[in-house]
């Protein structure tokens, strides 16, 4: 008899609607607390969705040919070749990743830090997250030697973990794990015989196009899933559309079965009309490949100036490469941070710059992480501004920065660290 | 530790795909297999849709305030106040249903026969569903007495059933639980300590607009969560729209920050541009109220004209006053069955439709009852005509029978019956 589901609502979203509310309330904030991509429908997805008004049937339940086939073509265009008919579109790749689990069955490995949603939809699936560290600067994947410890000691102790979560490039951290740790993630798994559930909705945000990001399903083809989304790249979060690629072989068609079979009972197929725009966007014509460009040189360029701005104020952090997150550690200020402000943990770190400061971030503690560790993320891809024509205007800028509302926001993030570090005099002289 | 979810494919849209198939590969079909209602999007809400094509932010969980604001006047118009506050909308009624058996919690009371994804969600979310019969005639509502048995002897074997799922109007049957059943459910669930789970999404698709359909939120608005959508009135499956009404009180307020914590994780928000066409729709203008009129004068027609051939064919069935769902028993042909055509049971009575007739239609065991109760259910929605053209001229026929799309469809449900039941003579003398 399963209790009442174990679950808080999503730390991002509810943080993204105290924030709407607080804005709504004339207040001034700068929203940094979600993923969300302020960024506008690119005119060519607005016509396919726009043309597609007259789909109001299910279709199948895994997508129609169209967008499975896209989607194969988007994973082969990355190295992964890919049978559409191991494709499966879903309202979103999270519901994807929540049915993964269910389908897989048996508890999870999650990385910390990572993104809000592993641990809560484990726990939701009735299976028990375990959670292993990652290495620094390798976001999104579990320490292999760790992996191989806690497995071993969570099957000693009666758990059965049937499934590693990796998220490449990470949320929350904005790096990429090297391929020689997805290598050696990728054998501890087959070793261990879990399941890989490969999150890489942050793939196109890379900002180095020439950067190696590596999939497990290079290494470990036969175990790995892959899933993935236009919520990032295209900014397309409200549309609500997610692809996942099961793995070729016994394994994967089991796995392939039974998801299809969870999403009929659950959400019985993606939304129709959506689902031609988004097969649109999967197929990667000129157009969208260069608003995607532009989209992530806009994410580097207010990214790493506002990255510029916690390390002027002496936080820390590792070199941001992919997303628009920050994870930056306040370590270095803890005992000033304690005398001066009173704020103790992460969460008091959190609270002080979203309700003191209107600058809205999320506490480590979100992502798994103790609460006294002293980091927070900061998510910027809601700095571009508040209408189609400046979220345009951040999109086609030689330099973002020099645009008023960016330049502000971007301010206003480092005279809010400066105030909390007191390095007014630093930052009054690096203006100099 | 959970073992891989315990599910198999809906039933309603693999036999839908099979059709499908089948229709491709050049065979004749007559596709009564799932509830889709094949008719167009009515122009008023593609306009809205297509007006909404740039919306991509998540907004909120629970749905936009227009979308929400406007489902509580739907409901208040049929006699439920509601408070926008307590409304959840969600990509579907599906899916605002398996997170309601989550949010509860416990096992389930389902009814038999009833819709094929309730106990296969139960079972999904952890619980076991326990199957109650209906009363003949008062589809869609357990039998209170049969229910508080059930509940009885499942507590004290150690189950904890926690909520009771009723569907008003009834699918499969078509028919309407009378207010006096429905009374008794709701004072047998107050009794036991039940949540209601009412499934109204047929609420529009009675035939006779002042027959009662009675509500258990009016006998015991404490406990029942009320669900709708607009897949079945205005056919929009494939646009993945539902809503939820939760109760007032203390129940009813943790119930909704339950539903809404466990949509943050699984599905963030529904399709923002589906929204705001979801939101004029639940406004019911009058272009909308007269449309949803001639959608139902058309089912009625349809199925009652199918219900006559079934009746001709030497199968009962009760009165069909809703929906387009016709669930007839062959129980009074199960000697001849049996010797003419080897069947034995619903199963092969369905296999024998579907796969040497092209009369695509499911099994009573796909709604959960024994696979020897020789019933099956044939859905008339789909039989509205293959083209845009077609479907909009049957919506506005004086008599949709005279079109002769629509009147071979329902001829050859005629002749297929008439074979089967080897009354060719009576078919024909009937015709005379």
């Amino acid at each position: 008899m399963p209790e009442p589901a174990p679950v808080s609502v999503s730390a991002t979203l509810a943080a993204d609607e105290a924030m709407a509310r607080r804005r709504r309330a004339g207040e001034q904030v700068l929203p940094m607390t979600s993923g969300e991509i302020g960024l506008p429908v690119h005119p060519a997805l607005r016509e396919r969705l726009a043309a597609a008004v007259d789909e109001n049937a299910y279709g199948p339940v895994p997508g129609g040919e169209a967008l499975r086939a896209a989607s194969a073509g988007y994973w082969e265009r990355r190295g992964l070749g890919t049978d559409p008919a191991l494709v499966v579109a879903g309202p979103g790749s999270k519901p994807l990743l929540f049915a993964l689990l269910l389908a897989i069955g048996g508890d999870v490995v999650v990385p910390v830090p990572s993104w809000v949603s592993y641990a809560a939809q484990a726990r939701l699936a009735g299976a028990r997250p375990i959670a292993v560290p990652t290495l620094p600067g390798q976001g999104g994947v579990p320490d292999p030697e760790r992996l191989r410890e806690a497995v071993t000691a969570a099957r000693a102790a009666g758990q059965h973990p049937r499934s590693v979560v990796v998220t490449v490039p990470d949320n929350p951290t904005g790096t990429i794990a090297s391929p020689e740790t997805v290598r050696h993630l990728a054998a501890a798994a087959r070793r261990l015989d879990l399941v890989i559930v490969s999150d890489e909705i942050y793939r196109d945000l890379v900002y180095d196009p020439s950067a190696s990001v590596e999939s497990p399903a290079r290494h470990a083809p036969e175990r790995t899933v892959v899933t993935t989304g236009l919520t990032k790249n295209l900014a397309l979060g409200g549309w609500r559309t997610g692809v996942a690629r099961l793995p070729e072989g016994d394994l994967g068609r089991a796995l392939y079965d039974r998801l299809v079979s969870i999403a009929s009972q659950i959400w019985s197929s993606p939304t129709a009309p959506v689902q031609t725009a988004a097969a649109y966007a999967f197929g990667e014509p000129p157009e969208i490949i260069e608003h995607i460009a532009a989209s992530r040189r806009l994410h580097e360029t207010v990214a790493r100036a506002v990255a510029d701005r916690f390390t002027a104020a002496g936080a820390t952090l590792a070199p941001v490469r992919a997303t628009s997150y920050l994870y930056p550690s306040f370590e270095a200020l803890r005992g000033h941070l304690a005398r001066t402000h009173g704020i103790l943990d992460g969460d008091g770190l959190a609270r002080f710059l979203t309700e003191r400061h209107g600058l809205g971030v999320l506490p480590a503690s979100a992502f798994g992480e103790s609460r006294q560790v002293l980091r927070i993320r900061a998510a910027t891809s809601r700095l571009y501004g508040d209408t189609e024509e400046r979220r345009w205007a951040a999109l086609t800028a030689p330099d973002p920065l020099e645009l008023p509302w960016i330049r502000a926001a971007v301010d206003r993030v480092g005279t809010v660290l400066a105030s909390l570090a007191d390095t007014a005099s630093l930052s009054s002289s690096a203006q100099s």
